[in-house]
């Protein structure tokens, strides 16, 4: 039984077994992938089926899962609701990302399943058990996860999100309507009416402690929904138009600058002064609380006393007014409004440049490109109480939870000072809080890591895939030289799955075992992408037109998107073990050598003929000891359509070595058996034969 | 509620009903085909999943199939449990079957799935419910049937059939050991204890007597189980020898004599001067009753006491004796004797013509190729009470079950007047009762006829994949010739499956429809063909040398085949409705001109550029009209790797015609939509453009 000192993971499992009494002789034809079982379940009930699923009792598998969850103690007598960094008296200042592997979730997504394979994912499947993601289910995928090497959980939006304006048949969760409440869509049935969803996700994060992984989730301080909760309390943090003009809204044309272009202070004479800007700020209202505080306050009573009303519908009804739909913070970017989020209010005046222009114009608050992109355009006057209610968001997540680091939505449109707070705040509570930029240009990770940021996203989602044309050898060279890491990753839950570009599952593998090794990145695997998904998450960035399309049109996701559908992983398709089987098999030997192949300076570069020659290469020699016995060296090779011979040029490693040895050994190949290498051609170089894809791992010795 | 006087599918319905009590709340994710539900059940439990299945609760599924067989009742208030010969007053003497459409099924197989999806079909699944295939869920089968068109279920055996030396997971069902009784694993338990397999069986014959469905059993007088259950009421109807000399028993070779050569009389000086075959002779015993009575009596008694008991294990352990294996019925054949079966002993003598050779040396009743192919060496001796007894069998399927036809296996070696016998007595309860003969060659169809049979087997299964080499073309234009018709088959359960030979699916869609229009044949579809089956049913004849092993290695029936192992077709697998689809569309076009098609004397070989063209065509035109208005062409294209012209002579259809037409519409064809026809070339020449394997279905008016 759980105590009142219970821990949120003991309180599952007691929950769990509360629930599961008189279920033990009920028939379940209840199905996992049996990837989803690294813990090994073996109840009686158990039925492996020859296509990759495991039928279990629902109830019996998951205490399974959390009581083995519960041997895993590493400190023994812990409190594992702090983070990682608290729990082990690290003092990195967020750095350890530095030697992370990341594995980005939406746990939505990830952890559904079509249980009772009746084609449908349910909220209630015929065992009244739910069938999307939740954080209960998501437990059963850390052992698998771990097994692969994973050691920090990257959550896209968690945070309770709209359903109004909503996008495909569950809305985003990047439309964040609540910070402080965990989304009911992730709430899991299972254990009863005692447990709520921040409990459970409480139980998610120590589970993932318990199992030395961190938690880092993203944080959007920019956008929040249309019908945010904050509406309510304070109207006058958001910017009103009449419900009337929506049809009418776009966000203006500004002539004399072109299509997509970063709104600077210089452009304030031409966004100031085009007609259209000026009529588009025409259609700002005052807020509805200033406008008319009597009917604020009718308002207000009555969405507290039937809180099943939506609080903007009642609003929108009562006063004619709506929360103004945001857009891109580019200049002239033909893409319509966001009709689910607007910007938050950050400043209480206009931009300074545009100040000048508008000084005799009577208008209400507006919201523009350039007031959008506030980091280069700010007012004068911050929002003070606004700012301070997003810098306290963070130690919320801290407090309640023990989350080990953060990713900033759209950070690179927030004021400096802001960032800072946000930063500064996180910081007070936990010094070796990591914090990742979104920023993708390796020109701008010197200001990030100015700010704070621990790693900045980087380019690498669109460069890696492009092995063709050299931009994947321009990544994985020039890596080595940013002042902070970025993430190695193929792909992201915005672009094309890997899979699903050219070399399909060739490059695919490829590349996700090459970014295990490349120097200054953090691995980074996209949920799915270890099993081969070639249906993305969603479309936003790099994607083609049929990108959406991907699936054969009997598959039961057929042109719908995670991050808006009911989406479940093709976890049991073929080839479905390939990947994680490689992945485990590597975790050990990375984690072995983690502070040789995490240490910039242990890192040589290698070259091979011709710098055009379609091959990638990792050396690593431990470069605090002066004589060094062994080096290993990474080959990928980029060209997934032929085999053909790969000249190597050893010569740097040998140097380093001291040394030109003959003494080489294959550790690991994604096609042969480790052997000695043998196939010298001079003395500094190899002559390998190599298949379209492959990946070769060289131990040299002295 | 049933009543005495209720139909065994009225007792199926109560008895369903019954059992049915109290589970319709109960969960069940019980899943079938979607083929299988053409009666179109739409049960409020209903859920259709994207992969081709139904998720049903199955007592209201199968209630539901019951009630809406028995809303069919074509001639109001008869009694279906007589042949439909019998109901309607035919008077073909079983030349009916000309103008029928068989569907070969193995009922184990056929109605066998994994309904409870574990992977494994099992004899109680997660509901308590039976997996393999038994005759109430083949109910399920018959709407779909009838929409293909088929009118004659011809059943491969349904007798109880011997476990003792059985070969896979289940035996094969032509080791026949109790005739009178169907065989336990056909039995369904959904009906609970009060209906036996027999009473199930009696309401499938019902149900398809309803439908206006015919069926024919295959029966096999010829062989019997080595642990028949007649062993033990007349051991002397059998051939014995020594356990202990089961490792050496195996069919002599005769010299002088060539591989495989059929034994006549002829052949007696080569056999009885055989050293080999002298010493197999001496192989066998006096069977264990005349050798020792009173041993003999214990046995009997011992097993009537312990009915669980394997009679012939008994026997085997009380005297050293054992049933002879039967072997095939040719000399110098290397196969293996056959395990599972033995012969009858049909003559009390010697075959004739060993007699000179014999008499003087003492032996005991013996087997040999000879004896075995009793139809060409008979003794003088017939074992008259044997005969009897195999002669009373199909009167005793008559009587009980109202069946309307036979299959004689191994017909060709049985004596001509032990033919006479049973044909003689099924015509005298049934005169249009209709047998078909175990007989592939043409020549041999007079010699047939002769004997009573209404049609033989014939070679298509051979002839007709072989298309690259003109085999089919040799079948299809020469089937008209003979004296009665053959089955127009692509496979059957002893053959490869068509869609697995070369030409793959192309192929099976162009002879599974072009067999429909064949003439002086019965269109055969083998059960599976229609869902393009790869795997063979049994790899007898025909096969290569990897044709048990077609199915990916991670398929639940990789190197099953449903004759000896439990089986279920791929109903649900890829492409799965096309042929349905096709066959459907054509069923009421070939009712609504059945005569046209059926009559031999309608029929005009159609002709093309050369006789070496990729192309076959029949046509049809009323032979007993004057002025025919119109006459049907069907064309088949025998290229299935190529699109091509193909140039159709029409000369001999307008001959009949009387008239050179040239309105003509295409009404059928499996690669285009009806249109009219307009590639006339000269005037009795149309030149169409086909597609690879394509078929078209023209009609000419006047």
């Amino acid at each position: 039984m759980s105590t009142p000192s219970s821990t949120a993971l003991e309180r599952v499992l007691a929950a769990l077994k509360q629930e599961a009494k008189g279920k033990s002789s009920k028939v379940y034809n209840y199905v996992i992938p049996s990837l989803w079982n690294a813990q090994g379940y073996k109840g009686k009930e158990v039925i492996p089926t020859k296509d990759g699923h495991l039928l279990v009792n629902p109830y019996h598998f998951y205490i399974d899962v959390v009581e083995k969850l519960l041997q895993n103690d590493p400190q023994p007598g812990a409190v594992y609701s702090q983070s990682i960094s608290q729990l082990t008296g690290d003092t990195s200042k967020g750095d350890w990302i530095q030697q992370a592997t990341a594995y980005s979730m939406m746990p939505r997504a990830s952890a559904a399943y079509d249980h009772d394979r009746t084609g449908t994912l349910e909220d209630k499947n015929l065992y009244g058990l739910k069938e999307t993601g939740t954080f209960i289910k998501t437990l059963a995928l850390l052992p698998y996860l771990k097994e692969m090497g994973v050691t920090l959980m990257y959550l896209l939006p968690i945070a309770a999100y709209t359903r109004m304006y909503k996008k495909g048949d569950m809305g985003s969760p990047y439309g964040v309507k609540d910070f402080y409440t965990i989304d009911q869509d992730l709430f899991d049935p299972i254990t009863g009416d005692e447990l709520t969803v921040n409990d459970q996700f409480k139980a998610f994060v120590e589970a993932c402690h318990r199992l030395g992984m961190r938690v880092a989730l993203d944080f959007i301080p920019r956008t929040n929904a249309r019908d945010s909760k904050l509406v309510l309390s304070h109207p006058d943090w958001f910017y009103w138009i009449k419900k009337a003009d929506e049809a009418v809204y776009k966000t203006p044309w500004v002539d004399g600058v072109k299509k997509l272009t970063i709104p600077e202070p210089e452009h304030a004479k031409y966004i100031y002064t085009s007609p259209e800007v000026l009529s588009f700020i025409n259609l700002f209202q005052q807020n509805p609380k200033d406008a008319s505080p009597v009917k604020w306050k009718a308002i207000t009573e009555q969405v507290t006393a039937h809180p099943e009303l939506n609080h903007l519908e009642v609003i929108e009804q009562e006063t004619g007014l709506t929360v103004a739909p945001a857009f891109a913070d580019v200049m002239n970017d033909p893409q319509p409004a966001w009709s689910d989020v607007t910007f938050f209010r950050l400043f209480l005046d206009d931009p300074l440049a545009a100040q000048p222009f508008l000084k005799d114009k009577k208008h209400n608050p507006y919201m523009l490109f350039d007031v959008a992109k506030s980091s280069l355009n700010p007012g004068g006057k911050p929002n003070k109480a606004l700012w301070d209610t997003l810098a306290d968001i963070i130690p919320f997540y801290q407090r309640e939870f023990g989350i080990d680091g953060m990713r900033i939505d759209m950070g690179h449109a927030l004021p400096e000072s802001l960032t800072h707070l946000i930063i500064g705040n996180a910081r007070k509570n936990d010094p070796n809080f990591c914090f990742i930029a979104e920023e993708l240009q390796g020109k701008r990770a010197e200001v990030a890591k100015g700010q704070g940021y621990n790693m900045i996203i980087g380019d690498g989602f669109y460069m890696e895939p492009r092995l063709a044309t050299f931009d994947y050898h321009g990544f994985a060279y020039s890596a080595a030289a940013l002042p902070c890491p970025v993430f190695a990753c193929a792909e992201t839950h915005d672009t094309p799955r890997i899979a699903a570009r050219d070399g399909g599952r060739v490059t695919a593998k490829l590349l996700t075992i090459l970014n295990l090794f490349t120097p200054n990145t953090v691995p980074f695997i996209n949920s799915g992408q270890e099993v081969y998904e070639v249906q993305p998450i969603n479309t936003g960035l790099d994607c083609r037109p049929n990108e959406a399309l991907l699936l054969p049109a009997n598959d039961p996701f057929f042109g719908k998107l995670a991050l808006f559908d009911k989406y479940a992983f093709h976890y049991t398709q073929d080839g479905f073990e390939e990947l994680p089987r490689m992945l485990k098999q590597l975790s050990s030997f990375r984690q072995a050598n983690l502070s040789l192949f995490t240490t910039k300076e242990n890192y040589i570069p290698i070259w091979f003929a011709s710098p055009r020659d379609p091959a990638v290469g990792f050396g690593y020699v431990d470069h605090t000891v002066a004589q060094p016995s062994e080096a290993y060296v990474v080959l990928g090779h980029t060209n997934t359509q032929a085999a053909e011979t790969i000249i190597v040029d050893l010569r740097f490693v040998y140097e380093k070595l001291g040394v030109v040895s003959r003494h080489a050994q294959l550790v690991f190949s994604t096609h042969e058996h480790p052997r000695p290498i043998t196939e010298y051609n001079f003395d500094s170089n190899w002559s390998l034969w190599m298949q379209p894809g492959e990946v070769k791992i060289i131990r040299v010795s002295r």
